[in-house]
């Protein structure tokens, strides 16, 4: 099963013609997970051929405008396009008097299932029978959180030959796919290493926007396949990075390198910046496969 | 003194890749005028070149969130440009708390005057020595103002011969320009008309949406130079037009025709129609001069 990220958004606070600020979106074999909703981003999905009715979940980091702006026009154009499934919105628990204040002429027909983030501690706060999502805290000006989304290790695969070999039936399959050996009638015992192929190896991916740099959250980044970690300044800015609870390039490389990530995409830039050059060739330095993103870039992970 | 209209959106409800949702900007004489500010407006703004310190009042129609919903993002945009001057906003009072509500991890550091609008009767909302803004009421779903600018009637000009014919001092002038006649020495009387050139004819633009088909504001819309009325259907869909607060394109036009307005501009449409062809035709059997309008169109109004 591969994940497929798309980048909606990329810049910081202010959208301009070319990046709109942050919003990302995660397909996991077809289900859509959004990640902030920047102002547009309903527009945004459109123009990336996102149908909306197989969105179900919004993970918003943080009360920010340019993380949470879009999501008064998306609730109500799923409302306009009568909806009717659930709606989970995972964010800080100060977002529903919000939508309640804005939203309460717009009768919104569908529900609204609202799950407040916990800003002390990583939390589980989505689990699956294939993967989960758990939430953990960053640091910036207002509470902020993280995404992992993590596949669930997935299970063995029958060998085809094995099954023509033992004539296996569907109990003895059942049996060898949750981890049994195979014991014949002559009393041989077949392992079930020798009878399975490993299944796909669990993918994964994680968003960190927005926070200053923070060691804490490396053993939460272990090994993910994907790491989105802001980088809004270059290493020159850092002092205005830590005092704006931000990140630079140079950082974000560190935190990449330090969790081991397969690859590393950074976003959330500065409009003070003409281009993001200097961005990606700063933290290439420290990790080589990072990509600084734009609107509309996507990347598989997995297979 | 010139007019310029830009529609910023021009969609209903739902926002496409092509059509923003409502909002325009007037620019009369380098001050900007934003009306309805649907998400996405400060994208639109900067594609359109509008300075946003030139952007110093706001009316806003309504609340249904088409006409709204970009107004979180240019207030926090505002404030993270730094802007100082105060803004103006004229819309429903319940808008208020919204903002309230959105807005208090913002920051915003200037000054937000808020006017409430009057649902009850036409009323001037801002009033200078060039021009004036009227607000009136329309009948849609929620509260619903219309707005009409109007310039104020300019002063006439000396004619440059008669300054030199009569050899004319500051004191005189400036009496003729009040509408004096002119006494000679020698007792006799130059009319006031053989001295002066009338002043540009003053121009008007006004903006209706949403509403019904609505005979109460032919009065209001008399002889301006340029209509948007609201088209969300055509004339077959008249009956969903009145049950949703809506017009069809031929019922915008006989208001234009009845108010003998001087051109029409009709906007607003539903995605349900393919394009706008049908409105435009529509309207032009009742009103010759109408243009259905696309995102980016601008009207210059007077010289």
């Amino acid at each position: 099963m591969a994940f497929t990220l798309t980048v909606l958004g990329s810049n910081s606070a202010i959208p301009t013609i070319k990046r709109f600020a942050s919003a990302h979106v995660l397909n996991i074999h077809e289900r859509f997970f959004l990640i902030d909703c920047s102002e547009g981003t309903q527009i945004r999905l459109r123009t990336e051929g996102v149908k909306f009715m197989h969105l179900n979940h919004v993970f918003i980091s943080h009360l920010h405008g340019d993380h949470f702006f879009g999501l008064f026009g998306l609730l109500s154009t799923f409302s306009l396009l009568g909806r009717k499934q659930a709606l989970n919105i995972y964010a800080d628990a100060r977002l529903k008097p919000m939508l309640d204040a804005v939203l309460y002429m717009h009768e919104i027909a569908y529900e609204i299932v609202f799950n407040p983030l916990n800003f002390k501690e990583p939390q589980v706060i989505l689990d699956s029978n294939t993967f989960s999502v758990t939430s953990f805290p960053l640091k910036h000006r207002l509470p902020c959180c993280g995404f992992l989304f993590k596949e669930k290790p997935k299970q063995v695969n029958i060998r085809k030959d094995a099954i023509v070999k033992y004539n296996l039936n569907v109990k003895e399959i059942v049996s060898i796919k949750n981890g049994s050996d195979l014991v014949l009638e002559s009393g041989e015992i077949i392992p079930n290493s020798e009878l399975t192929i490993p299944g796909q190896t669990p993918v994964s991916y994680a968003y960190c926007s927005d926070t200053q740099y923070l060691e804490s959250i490396i053993p939460i980044l272990k090994d993910v396949d994907l790491l989105y970690h802001e980088a809004t300044f270059t290493a020159k800015d850092e002092k205005l990075a830590k005092s704006t609870g931000h990140s630079t390039a140079e950082q974000a490389a560190k935190i990449a390198k330090a969790a081991n990530v397969g690859k590393l995409i950074i976003g959330h830039f500065s409009s003070r910046y003409k281009n993001n050059d200097g961005m990606e060739a700063e933290a290439r330095k420290v990790f080589e496969n990072t990509f600084a993103v734009k609107d509309g870039d996507k990347f598989v992970i997995g297979k």
